[in-house]
């Protein structure tokens, strides 16, 4: 199989002569190894990190793919890149339209000799080549998962009448810093009672009442790759109204697992659960869409929504997270992640979705 | 006094019809509303926020200085710049370079009938613009540097032999997270022994030792403002040669504390500081400039490096972070934060400096 940087030479041919990788992390997918700095200069028959003098060490033992080259004091980068495309007899550097910023594309054209290519070429190649998943990269995935899985076995017995969502959320984040994650997906949603009915909540200082919902949306980063999942559990005796939104949502929830498979459009993903809300009479209720990629981001593509065009295809990552949202009552959302496979889906949560009572 | 968004309007003047702000920090600046999306649009005489359906409503109560619009769906932003740019007679729209993307602007030129200005006349302006603080943005740093004193105070009771780096940094991050900080500022540093010589090393699990030193780098951030210190504790007696590097650096600091005033450059400070620890004989070993601002973000202008031209004014921040790293041996780092003044500097940071043997 080829590694990433083989797939970008591959796919550069014809559109690009020359890729300048600036993000950290695209740096870090390609040559796989974390820094705050350096420049990956990628052509058609060899790839080269140009990094500092604190990195440069570590990237001679790590860095996949490429030659490592000390970058030069001062604006001497600029000289390096240009003595490299002379030696590869390029004229054109391409850019990442999608994260340089203007400000840098400036300079850039100042000190390269190359013409710049700041169209979106290099970044949808990217895109392209990030969407599909190496399986080292489920495995950190899933790594991450289990991690956030632990952390959710220890919040059910620290969640009671009279914590606060704060208290919550920090004790989850304190569990899984401190049993492998090298830092959370994102902050950790930890909202409770009628605040579970604003789907992007932030955690106050509300004690949990009894006959509350508690939802948590939160994910763990291992290797660099983060995961993501969605609970929501009740404390003490839920009514009939919240056991009968719950099981809508898990009924559309496993709905959009049992037709997730390489060959179907993010939309029908997505409808494959709105259409189960839709029919209970909550169609109003489900105010975004129902998915999205993982990856070395927490918001990647493909995006599963109800315009989303993408078809899917085996090794992409997508969640499929459904949820109710009645506005001052409360809110249920259920979310797994799952890899794409050409005969259905393999699921990389395993936490409990049935109704936790506590 | 003006506001953030009148000092823009005034700085606008002859260099910028209309600005685009379309960053989450610039835009929470200028409305002190914070939020994920939206654009503020300033024409020399008037100021919008048009902000999506999420945020409208606290937008209205919220945001300061400009009117609220409700962002129309799809590409309807687009319409409504169009339609406001004609309304206040503009034909030319200035973004900020420094942060918007090649792909964000080529969006832009598509969909704008104004001309766009790319250059960094906008983004220079908001700079200057930043760089002095007003009194609420110092007391907000000021609150938020309290909260990681006492973060300080509970971890020096928490730090001993046996404890490892990255138990000490989650207990600090748990701590200041739980007594008011919304979050870090940035990854606190924990180091010990050894690794303590790394001046951005990452907190592992090696145990603290005896005789060891162990620094720390953190802060807390309250209503979007950062602060910023660094404290460096022996556990257990220090050797002579780690008393005589502390007692340097700490001179070294305080040298340069007391040279801090509006009317000096940023090298001038630097110098302050380096000057003593070249003079003791360590000038090799303090490889980083002496400090940087701070507010919304953590590491803002102004730099105070050994080529910074930049000469501070009232009103700026500045971190005083002297430090001197012996490899493979130790390192010590004792950073304050202050705020540039007429005839001196305000020292936000109040803990103790002197060397505290646990």
């Amino acid at each position: 199989m080829m590694n990433a940087i083989e797939l970008l030479q591959k796919k550069m041919q014809g559109s690009c002569q020359c890729a300048l990788i600036t993000s950290d992390i695209d740096r870090r997918y390609f040559t796989q190894m974390k820094s705050s700095a350096g420049t990956l200069v990628v052509f058609a028959d060899a790839a080269y990190l140009i990094i500092d003098f604190r990195y440069i060490e570590k990237a001679k033992k790590t860095a996949k793919g490429c030659q490592t080259l000390l970058q030069r004091s001062g604006s001497g980068l600029y000289d390096q890149i240009n003595e490299l495309c002379a030696e590869h007899g390029v004229s054109v550097v391409s850019v990442q339209a999608n994260c340089m910023t203007l400000a840098e594309a400036a300079v850039l054209s100042k000190k390269l000799d190359s013409k710049l290519d700041t169209s979106s070429a290099l970044s949808d190649i990217i895109t392209q080549i990030r969407i599909e998943k190496f399986p080292e990269e489920i495995q950190s995935i899933t790594a991450a998962q289990r991690i956030a899985e632990r952390g959710f076995e220890h919040i059910l017995g620290f969640i009671c009448e009279g914590r606060t969502e704060r208290e919550i959320q920090l004790e989850l984040d304190h569990y899984m810093l401190s049993h492998g994650a090298e830092a959370l997906s994102f902050d950790t949603i930890a909202l409770s009672g009628a605040n579970t009915s604003l789907p992007h909540g932030v955690p106050c200082d509300k004690p949990v009442q009894n006959g509350e919902f508690v939802l948590l949306d939160f994910g763990a980063v291992v290797n660099g790759y983060h995961s993501d999942m969605t609970r929501t559990a009740a404390v003490g005796q839920p009514s009939e109204k919240m056991r009968a939104v719950y099981d809508t949502v898990l009924k559309a929830q496993l709905a959009a697992l049992d037709k997730a498979r390489a060959g179907i459009t993010g939309a029908e993903l997505d409808a494959a659960a709105r259409d189960v809300i839709k029919n209970a009479g909550y169609g109003e209720c489900f105010g975004h869409s129902l998915g999205h990629g993982v990856g070395m981001e927490i918001h990647e593509p493909p995006n599963a929504s109800q315009n989303s065009k993408i078809t899917l295809t085996e090794g992409m990552t997508v969640t499929v997270e459904p949820g109710i949202y009645i506005e001052g009552e409360f809110g249920v959302r259920i979310e797994d992640l799952v890899v794409i496979k050409n005969d259905g889906c393999e699921n990389i949560t395993k936490a409990l979705k049935e109704l936790i009572v506590l």
